[in-house]
């Protein structure tokens, strides 16, 4: 084996990392230039990094105006990038989603709008309804986060309440063409769930709006339950003419970036293979059964014969008992580390694709079959460490981290556990 | 497709637990006949199982006795069962384990004992090293239960309060022949495991015994920390001559039953993908992460194309928070069909392979693309009975439990997920 196990673990991050990059993804999806006006928009956490690989490679004159979460921020040329409150939405969110609306307002069939959207692009980009106000929409968000409502519940109720979510915003457009350049950090990768969807189709309705508020018996704001009952202008559906010349393409992707591992796997003489883009689950219990495949790896080459990496992706979550440091990643890996309990052979990789793993800039770790014996020379009791969800403080300790600083870009977490052929021992020792 | 997914996930199931079967696999792994007599011991759930097959297939004359668990008795007609308490030890078991070990002292070297070991055992066969009482035992275990010992700790401690664990039974009967059938519910298979290992060597010692209790704080009762610190007799260890002429043969373990119901699945044309034998985890998180794999089958052909069935065993656990009727199977599958909202082409089936997941006398249940669809016809949220532990309600209440009856066997448990292409549709459809 050609290369060690860590160097490996971790060119598959940077790969998974770069197929994210908006540097590296934007160039290969420009629009053609119009032979009008280009304007350029976006919300999201990856708008600005987005904006700065536009402007970097447009061929022509443009203008525009993104929003990006606070610190996020990248120093563009031509595009103006105002930074506003996630995941709560502000007036200054608010305010600059009004501009973005009229900015597109009253072009012609010869402009382009190029829509830049990304995760987070749902709270950064507000703008209430007429007759509504940001108080209506911060309090009906609030109700409905306690209610139980899914995700998608919430989307319909949103997208009814907006001037701009659900398809608006490419309906204000026409009869310009808009081109929109999404990276999905959502299991299904709809554009419709990215930020709401504000240049898309929307197939649902008033009617479902209201019967989602009436589902999770909520009856205020007042002026909200009046606007879905009062039902003007619907959110533009498939087949609208408003519609026509808007496209979508999504550059990035949980599973692009998982293909991307892949690749450097095979290259490598690993068989790579991809168990989920979208996993979910408690993130200690995750690492548990994937230790458990780990093993039927090592002891039967099952499901499949090593050298093997098992690639996934997706959203885990933590519930939070303990007082330590630690993010949904470093507390995956750490379970996955104390279940495994240092057989040979086995090293992992787990990381946010954004570079931060929790609060803070600690994308995530490396695991290698001597972790649980370094960190008990160190007087450290990785179960311990787990119970207390001190993932960060276990794996700094060791020195294990993987640091990259803030991608400004995001495709969820990234998930790689590296089974190298017993005869691989030497080289697959750790470092 | 020539077999429909309920039947066929019904058969690989059945065939996991035929593979499991004393009656089926004994007759496979009978020793020699002696030119002695042979005496039956044994003791754990299947025990009286294969102590029925035994002598159903046994050529010549045979006495014995085997201990197994309260109301897992079948009848036989020369060798002696005795029923006992577990997982808390009882002086029937104490007594039955003193017989035991009476039976094969001062044999010769012409005689055979075959010891018949299963799951449960270690509570089964309590026999208290000379000094020591049942009471002193039992006070131990409940310290240790309490304490967060793993049980590889626990069993180091019980091997060396033990008459009759960790070897000490073959060393009893030396110099007669031992052989030793095992089924295996334990990861691993290790023999030592499985009954505290009464008939093979232990690597454990009294130091370690002594250590166990001094690191979990443990000072009582007296008489069992006297007894580790004077550390007499040191149970057999590898290459003691005592165990020269012992043998173990594993007649059955969860790889092997799972193997089985891959076969099934290859000859009805499914690729079967074991993807652990000893998964574990909070079984609807486990839930959770099945889905996630079987959707990434679906819709990207990962990690393999369908038609596949993804199979696993091993013993997950429930944090009860509801009142409803509950098991690990049959919690796990409604947090499946759950989190795969209904796609299509995908079945599952999950039920331990000793008949009752839970309390009550259902192996498990199936549960297919229209499960959540059926249930709201009659009223019931699946959320709602996930939320109540209430899967045996909920299964039950579409007709969907796996009933077999007590297998009076035990290789854990087993999960299926079927995937069919999508064009089996028609054929994969739900009966």
């Amino acid at each position: 084996m050609a290369i060690a196990p860590r160097e490996l673990l971790r060119a598959m991050f940077d790969a998974a990392v770069d197929a994210a990059l908006p540097s590296l993804r934007i160039p290969a999806h420009l629009p053609l230039p119009p032979k009008g006006c280009t304007i350029v928009v976006g919300a999201g956490k990856a708008s600005a990094s987005m904006a700065k690989a536009l402007e970097d490679n447009w061929p022509g004159p443009l203008t525009g105006l993104v929003v990006t979460r606070d610190r996020h921020s990248v120093p563009c040329k031509r595009i103006e990038i105002v930074e506003a409150s996630h995941p709560v939405p502000d007036s200054r969110g608010m305010k600059a989603a009004e501009r973005i609306r009229a900015m597109v307002e009253g072009l012609g069939p010869d402009d382009l709008v190029i829509a830049l959207v990304s995760g987070g692009g749902s709270a950064l980009l507000t703008l209430p309804a007429p007759g509504l106000t940001l108080e209506d929409k911060q309090a009906v968000n609030v109700v409905l986060l306690r209610s139980g409502a899914s995700i998608g519940e919430m989307n319909i109720v949103r997208k009814h309440l907006s001037a701009i979510k659900g398809g608006r915003l490419a309906a204000a457009a026409y009869p310009a063409e808009v081109a929109t350049l999404v990276i999905s950090d959502v299991p299904g990768d709809d554009p419709g769930l990215i930020a709401s969807g504000p240049t898309v189709a929307d197939p649902s309705t008033f009617v479902e709006a209201a019967a989602v508020l009436t589902k999770y018996g909520i009856t205020e704001p007042k002026s909200v339950i009046e606007h879905l009952r009062r039902a003007q202008e619907e959110t533009p559906k498939a087949g609208d003419a408003r519609l026509a010349t808007a496209r979508t393409t999504t550059i990035a992707t949980p599973q692009l970036s998982l293909e991307a591992a892949a690749e450097v796997a095979r290259n490598a003489g690993f068989t790579p293979l991809i168990l989920g883009n979208a996993l979910e689950g408690e993130a200690r219990e995750v690492g548990r059964v994937m230790a458990g495949i780990a093993r039927q790896t090592v002891e039967w080459a099952q499901p499949v014969r090593p050298p093997v990496v098992l690639l996934s992706g997706g959203e885990t979550t933590v519930t939070i008992k303990g007082t330590g440091r630690g993010g949904r990643n470093v507390e995956f890996l750490l379970a996955l580390a104390v279940e495994l309990g240092g057989i040979p052979n086995v090293f992992a990789l787990a990381g946010d694709t954004d570079g931060v793993d929790g609060a803070e800039e600690i994308a995530g770790a490396i695991a290698t079959p001597d972790t649980l014996a370094r960190a008990a020379a160190l007087g450290i009791d990785a179960k311990a460490s787990l119970a207390n969800n001190d993932g960060h403080g276990f794996f700094e300790a060791l020195g294990d981290q993987v640091i990259t600083g803030p991608t400004r870009t995001n495709v969820n977490d990234f998930r790689a556990i590296l089974i190298t052929a017993s005869n691989q021992g030497v080289a697959g020792g750790p470092q």
